[in-house]
């Protein structure tokens, strides 16, 4: 089965066909700058050389078709024609509480999803956008969506409602419902498979920093805690976002500087995390870069980073009564071993070994860096959100059947 | 030395003078209702009967002359003379950047707290009220403030800046203060000295949990990080404070409920924490009841309260790579023997041990409840505000003369 994975974003869409024979990529790319009339598609065939192409695309519908003729165009291409496409795979940031797992697309499962664009206004509705798109551009094709929130769904209620009054749950749905799931999902079962070890016996906690950070506490398989709440705004210092703060500040900053709602959002969301300490980048390698060379902006947006990730690791650990497992995933968690290495270095006390030549070493497969003699194994594994998109697509396609 | 300590709140003011010779209590008391016709003075001297005296107290200035009147009564009183006075402390809540132990008033240590004002507005206020009602009643007698804020000013920059723009910090001075100061260093020390081990080699999480609640990760006798931020609203979850919450929380409902910034404010700090969670009551005596009767809201308060507790204990295990020592104090840490099991039986990773049985035992003296074996020395130690306040306040009269 070929299964195409769709992550559409309000000016992007990024694809990715996979043949789920083998699970091999035939093809990923993406289109940019949607709405504006120098739209950029990106287009990467395995195997054949990549191509960018520069046009107008006002909409979702018309960047469908522009990839759908790319995947099938002669030189570019890698397929004799759309119906081969058998599925097509959606991701979604936002599931509330009615999704708990990919799901066949149907005229329900929309408005579901919209009527969640309240608590998820930027993400949700390209997704809509891209689902319609796709569904007029390949009719009859089945459609899966896979949820950023569902792998949570397995949290407790004393671990997903905040300290505040109930009617706030009751009323707008304000609770944890956390993020990045396909991700944690994906390297906590990795990472039992890694160790060939039985994933319902294991502790593990993985860290998925990126720009965008989360970690989860992964019990016997299932998420039991994660650091992004409500929204992605909480939980471990970010690129641009604060994470964890005292909740007051946020009143506080609103009376001293007169913001709107939509200031301080943007304040905590936008110009905040490392790029406000920093003062000069959001990104974790111009940070360590500045760090090495003893810059002491960089170096204190460093040392905030590493302890508050730190304490989140520690706190995950006296939730779950001890950790088997940390894994490292995504940009910086797969690249950083500067990061890597400052946060093991003080978490002896757990029985942390960190080898530090395999750590240094760069690669892209899944693989262990601490001691044979660390307590807690500590692994790296790549993260791929969309395979897991691929597979569960094919899997609840091939259930329908 | 005779020494009156003050806690000045804007309707209430607390004493207890203390005999420093051997830092015996001579008398205590409470004035609550100041500025309504009908206030009332409770008064507990030492050895004698308690009394209680209702009358018209509008200001801190009379409610002074009147404890100082009872203090000399001649049948209820324990001094000939308020002569035999020889200094006043006063606690201070907010002693921002500028104090970083207790201080002598003087006309400057005056002015800053005013300054502090914006930091503090519901309690310096009336700290200065105290001070000056003091200082009016007992002319030329050395006054000392000693502030809550203190004893976490050796936090590292990396601890006490959020990841927020740095001009916040600059312009208006927003950073972690907490709180407690004065109880986290009295029981951190007294933990010190109950083990007969020097306080320079510990790892000590001294955890003071009454209506209002914080923790603070104390290495080598210096506070390195605690758990109230900017404001007392961080952190824990308390009676009728949220503690830690997703910031973007603070808008969302803001926006839903069209809530001014005073209305979410009143919400997050009298409407939150086990009060919202039970519905019933903010106290833990009542929520220990509910849950032992199998009350659903009482349960899921009592859980979510634990199991915040025990996030924050592991984050600081690991912001001081380790901890040596576990303290509980006030109100619910020195009397809800269920919390400390609950919290203790989860965090066995960390080699803890409990004594279930030395842990019921109901007492007033620092006492240890972990078992011989236990890898963390878990340790009961009733706080004394009041006298670290009556030490420092001789201590600093003493070195001026």
């Amino acid at each position: 089965m070929k299964v195409l994975v769709i992550n559409s974003g309000s000016s992007s869409l990024k694809y990715q066909l996979y043949d789920m024979t083998d699970e091999s990529v035939l093809a990923k790319g993406l289109v940019e700058r949607i709405g504006m009339d120098s739209s950029i598609l990106n287009h990467k065939p395995t195997g054949k050389e990549e191509v960018t192409e520069v046009s107008e695309i006002l909409e979702h519908n018309t960047a469908i078709r522009k990839v759908l003729d790319m995947l099938t165009d002669p030189e570019h291409g890698v397929l004799e024609s759309v119906g081969e496409i058998q599925a097509v795979g959606h991701r979604v940031v936002h599931g509330g509480e009615a999704f708990k797992g990919s799901v066949l697309v149907t005229g329900e499962v929309k408005s579901e999803i919209r009527r969640l664009f309240d608590l998820a206004p930027l993400h949700n509705p390209p997704a809509i956008m891209g689902i319609t798109a796709a569904e007029r551009n390949m009719p009859g094709v089945p459609q899966v969506v896979a949820f950023d929130t569902a792998f949570h769904q397995t949290m407790d209620e004393k671990v997903y409602l905040y300290p505040i009054p109930k009617v706030l749950y009751k009323k707008h749905h304000v609770r944890r419902y956390g993020a990045h799931g396909t991700s944690h999902e994906y390297v906590s079962k990795a990472a039992a498979e890694y160790l060939d070890r039985p994933i319902e016996d294991l502790k593990i906690i993985t860290c998925h920093i990126g720009n965008g950070a989360s970690l989860t506490a992964v019990k016997g398989g299932k998420s039991v805690d994660t650091s992004m709440g409500l929204t992605p705004l909480e939980g471990l210092m970010m690129g641009t976002r604060s994470g964890d703060l005292d909740p007051a500040i946020v009143t506080f900053v609103m009376n001293k500087e007169e913001l709107s709602l939509s200031e301080v959002n943007s304040m905590l969301n936008k110009h905040s995390g490392l790029l406000a300490i920093s003062g000069s980048s959001s990104d974790m390698r111009d940070i360590t870069d500045g760090w090495e060379a003893g810059e002491p902006n960089e170096t204190l947006a460093f040392e905030m980073y590493e302890y508050r990730l730190r304490k989140y690791i520690g706190s995950y650990a006296a939730a779950m009564n001890g950790v088997d497992v940390i894994v490292f995933t995504a940009g910086v968690g797969e690249n950083s071993a500067i990061v890597r290495e400052k946060v093991c270095q003080n978490l002896t006390y757990l029985g942390v070994e960190l080898d530090k030549e395999l750590n240094k070493i760069r690669s892209g497969d899944p693989r262990r860096i601490s001691t044979p003699n660390s307590k807690v194994e500590v692994l790296v594994i790549p993260t791929n959100e969309e395979l897991v998109i691929a597979r569960d697509t094919h899997r609840i396609v091939q259930e329908e059947k």
